[in-house]
């Protein structure tokens, strides 16, 4: 997180969650030691590291505005950073983007070998589901979790996004192939994280439905300033200045969305303002 | 499936069970002209060919023998048939086992391109668990259902037995490693899916632990036949002979294991002996 003078009661919000998070990702994942030790190590490798948690994050504040208690969205929100992470494993293999780097080290695959990495992120994304099935009280609610889970991370999601983004099918000077991967590369489960953070607290389908249009809002935005960053994708093909006024309006209509929940969705507004100003 | 002579009503029920999955399939599946289109029309190739369906098979066996109707573990059927198929998709890989072929054409990332042969398996992967978290009644069932499901894909299961049979870590002249491959890439699957079928058809727990002994069984039939059919693995190591009768003492014991089911259980039973003497 960046400007952190300016957002210091906010910035202890969100570090006493990315704790929170850190400890349930670390129980949630199989010790390193635990045969065949290689994957384990491969699979905490890539979800252990580095990482804001913004999608988690989200899932608990989402929970929290909705009546919640944030340790009932814990096993949501890892979940959720579980598809973050295999998804960036599989996104640095060769036969993808062929990172060798990321987040200042070596990809999964560099520090184990491709065929580790193929399967760690397949089993991150396995192991993702699994956490949901466990749980045993609300079995209902988990289902709606998980259903939600498995479609933003589907074809009709983060993967859908991910294969326009990448294959020769697809003409990225389109406006309409740049607002489907707008929307569906990183917008689709970061919406389904905050969604997921509500159906965890149980909320009514009036708050749902408002923490719907923030997560949809902030998603976009999440996309538009990684556009904005990199100089591509829409800010390429509407220039900076219509992109960046269009991610200030979809803030604003995020935060007015949520305001009717009134002081408990307080961490949710103050965060929309974070990912539209964040510079990393 | 062979020896169809001797196997004529067990022929028409298999059939039957093989009709209705792949219809079940064909529906849960995306359609080709859905956008974005090559990775549907990829997941389709791969899912949707040749195959003799036997874990979906086992799965409405086992429901219909703990007294369930076949329909009612369809879902779970598919399921598992998607974690088969995702996870042939991932083996043949260039990273992987690097196969061009698959059932005698092209494996799917030689005819889709690999970053399709990725992403394609990790759809079918997530597709399989939304399969279950859509299911609206009976959701503490589907709940068991995915956790099994997970389990039996993950590091605990296929996917550690993938590692171990792949890395180098690995000593595969090592009796320890072989029962573990034996037990693990394709036994564990093959076991959650008869369990599955009975918590599917809500079976009580002790139905339910007739039928864990009965897959756990078959399961590792299924791959001591895979060994002695390649003179690999465990039979390479303790010689056809040995493996024959450790084959045909696991049949046995599986038999045994649903015989108490009753009439109900008699397909299982078939299913058993034919496992055994399959020739492909």
């Amino acid at each position: 997180m960046t400007v952190k003078e300016r957002h210091s009661p906010l910035l202890t919000y969100l570090e006493k969650r990315q704790r929170l998070i850190n400890r349930a990702l670390e129980r949630a994942l199989p010790k390193a030691g635990v045969y065949p030790g290689v994957i384990h190590e491969a699979m905490r490798y890539a979800a252990l590291g580095e990482g804001k948690r913004i999608r988690p994050i989200l899932t608990l504040a989402a929970c929290e505005a909705a009546g919640g208690a944030m340790e009932d969205a814990l096993p949501a929100g890892c979940a959720v950073e579980l598809i973050h992470a295999y998804s960036l494993v599989h996104d640095d293999l060769p036969a993808m983007d062929d990172d060798d780097l990321r987040r200042g080290r070596k990809s999964c695959h560099k520090a184990y070998g491709e065929s580790i990495g193929v399967l760690a992120g397949d089993a991150l994304l396995t192991l993702s589901f699994q956490i949901l099935a466990r749980q045993k009280r609300h079995a209902a609610r988990w289902m709606r979790i998980s259903e939600e889970l498995s479609r933003a991370a589907g074809t009709f999601g983060m993967i859908g996004g991910q294969v326009v983004d990448t294959h020769a099918n697809f003409d990225r000077r389109k406006e309409t192939v740049q607002t489907y991967i707008l929307s569906h590369k990183t917008g689709a489960l970061i919406a389904a994280a905050v969604r997921m953070g509500g159906l965890a607290a149980g909320a009514s389908r009036q708050k749902l439905a408002r923490l719907s249009r923030y997560g949809e809002s902030v998603g976009l935005v999440f996309q538009l300033v990684d556009d904005l960053l990199d100089n591509d994708g829409v800010a390429k093909l509407w220039g900076k200045t219509q992109t960046k006024k269009r991610a200030q309006k979809l803030t604003h209509q995020a935060k007015e969305a949520v305001a009717p929940l009134g002081k408990r969705a307080k961490p949710l507004i103050e965060i929309a303002d974070l990912l539209l100003s964040r510079e990393t």
